[in-house]
């Protein structure tokens, strides 16, 4: 099967699922057609809402981001509105930085298909390393932009843990919420402290589980840390998007209930809401593309110093270094600007 | 205090403490005074056998580093030997991705420091990506080669979790040992299947826990799983250094107690024996130094362009993607080769 970009881009813009899947496919293994295909897509992109949602293993992410997207597709509608009622359409991307050696992520996608089989408003997909694990943030965030073109409403990007990778892949997100759980350690609690950092929310799910109080606990006192100035004990009652400030408010939620996600689809509007009246949407945006600019730059940089390098000086080097005649930095110094010894 | 390159280079060859504590920070601020010295102390690397360590949080790692490091260090002398003995010296490196938003990485400095503290023949380095998290591997690299370069005979690199940090950390390591523990979940066994490709040795910490059975069990079905010739039942049983192949094999320890710590330095020995026996030790450093090399090159490259395109160019072009008036490949491509419109 081949198509020409501009109709696979056209296929995207029609809400034809297929072509949807391809073009991600393509976009994944850097497949130029794809690439171009998301090129003439870049104009409609920018009108999602990109919901970053991590935490440690055992958490209940996947399942939290299931009934999540449940509710989302069948909020009820306010009574109020007349207009014929369209539900969110919900991309959900679930990045797993660990590679595909056993069926972690196949597990979890199974699960997926059960709960939300056949509703044409819900589109997944699974992103694992095989073995590229540099480019992961990078591919993930070329997936979002072609769900982002293809009109789904909100896309949840679901992480696991405390990496480089989810720190990354958070500075892709508007919106970034972090699961805690009870009973799973202090040193858990220490690197959910040390995300705290990238969390515009936080849950803790799992929450009808005894120890959920002291968790509750342990980010509080963690968030006053963070936020001395601006946390009062009032941040759990949702008073937080006064428009000028957002400290992450803390939620409870039971997933496998249902309990509390009400809440959070709420408290992530809010966010949204926040983000569209003060200057922090904005800034996010431009540090974003900035983010993603300098990426692409690094990756053209360096494809055009291969491309103009072609014969066999970098092998010659390589080998001094290995025999320790030669330093690294000399190495390069050496090699780019063809600097004599 | 200033001292040149060469001074500092001589005073860390000296065993001078104090001057290895500058040189480090002086690498991990990228202070040219540090990275030079760092170069003149590169004919005086590759002795170290560099052994990274990670796992889940809550698998009691940090527990684990200090009683190998206690036994390294007291380890009893084989009655035959007449020489003098000399203990091996060892570094610590403790690498955590998350940024150190609370104490989590100082609370395991300060237990530490109650362990080990008064044994000169030990050096421990903490190091937190203090925002950024892109360099921290190759932050790393660096001052995992200035401690070899100082003569410690084993250097262990701990990190915490399964990213992209801990990935790109054990491409320096010679030798890479995953943690597990009972009762973490079935998730944090996915994810710990996920980072077996990495896996020299594999350690079931927290042995005397119920539930290490069915870890055992499952690390041993996935190693089975990625393995499926090689393996076979007799990997624990320390038959795995023969020369030509090596499975991973499986250890139990209770870090508290000491229980399994001294199988577990001695599979370290037999890894380092197995890698100077076979091709693979030549295999990995080639690969780490590639990887090295072009870490440095890329570097390198986004400098000079830098320097090269001081002027607003790169703003004008930014500004226009903000406005998805262009494409960011398109911007890159205008940035990098000049092309018109």
């Amino acid at each position: 099967m081949t198509s020409d970009p501009k109709s696979l881009a056209e296929s995207v813009l029609a809400g034809d699922r297929l072509a949807l899947a391809r073009l991600l496919t393509l976009i994944e293994n850097e497949v130029s057609e794809g690439l171009e295909a998301l090129n003439l897509l870049y104009p409609s992109t920018g009108d999602a809402h990109l919901i970053g949602i991590t935490g440690a293993p055992g958490t209940g992410k996947s399942t939290l981001v299931n009934r999540l997207t449940h509710f989302l597709r069948n909020k009820p509608q306010p009574k109020d509105v007349q207009a014929p009622h369209h539900s969110p359409r919900v991309a959900i991307v679930a990045v797993d930085p660990s590679s595909p050696f056993t069926g972690g992520a196949i597990l979890g996608d199974r699960i997926r298909m059960r709960d939300l089989a056949g509703d044409a408003g819900v589109f997944i997909r699974s992103m694992a390393s095989r073995g590229a694990v540099g480019g992961l943030a990078k591919a993930t965030a070329s997936v979002v932009e072609g769900l982002d073109a293809a009109g789904f409403n909100s896309i949840l990007i679901e992480t696991v843990g405390a990496g480089q990778a989810e720190v990354e892949i958070a500075r892709t997100a508007h919106t970034t919420v972090v699961i805690s759980a009870p009973g799973l350690g202090d040193e858990v609690q220490a690197i959910k402290a040390g995300i705290l950092e990238i969390a515009d929310v936080l849950v803790v799910n799992k929450a009808d589980l005894p120890g959920a109080d002291n968790t509750l606990r342990v980010l509080r006192s963690a968030l006053k840390l963070g936020y001395p100035e601006k946390y009062d004990s009032k941040v759990e009652e949702k008073d937080t998007a006064d428009g000028s400030t957002w400290v992450p408010p803390i939620l409870s939620t039971v997933a496998t209930s249902g309990e509390g996600i009400p809440d959070l689809a709420q408290v992530l509007e809010d966010h949204r809401h926040y983000l569209e009246i003060s200057s922090e949407g904005h800034r996010r945006e431009r540090e974003h593309l900035r983010f993603r600019l300098n990426q692409l730059l690094r990756d053209h940089l360096i494809a055009r110093f291969v491309e103009e390098n072609p014969d066999g000086r970098y092998e010659e080097l390589f080998e001094r270094v290995l025999a320790r005649e030669l330093e690294p930095r000399k190495a390069i110094r050496l090699l780019v600007q063809g600097e004599t010894e």
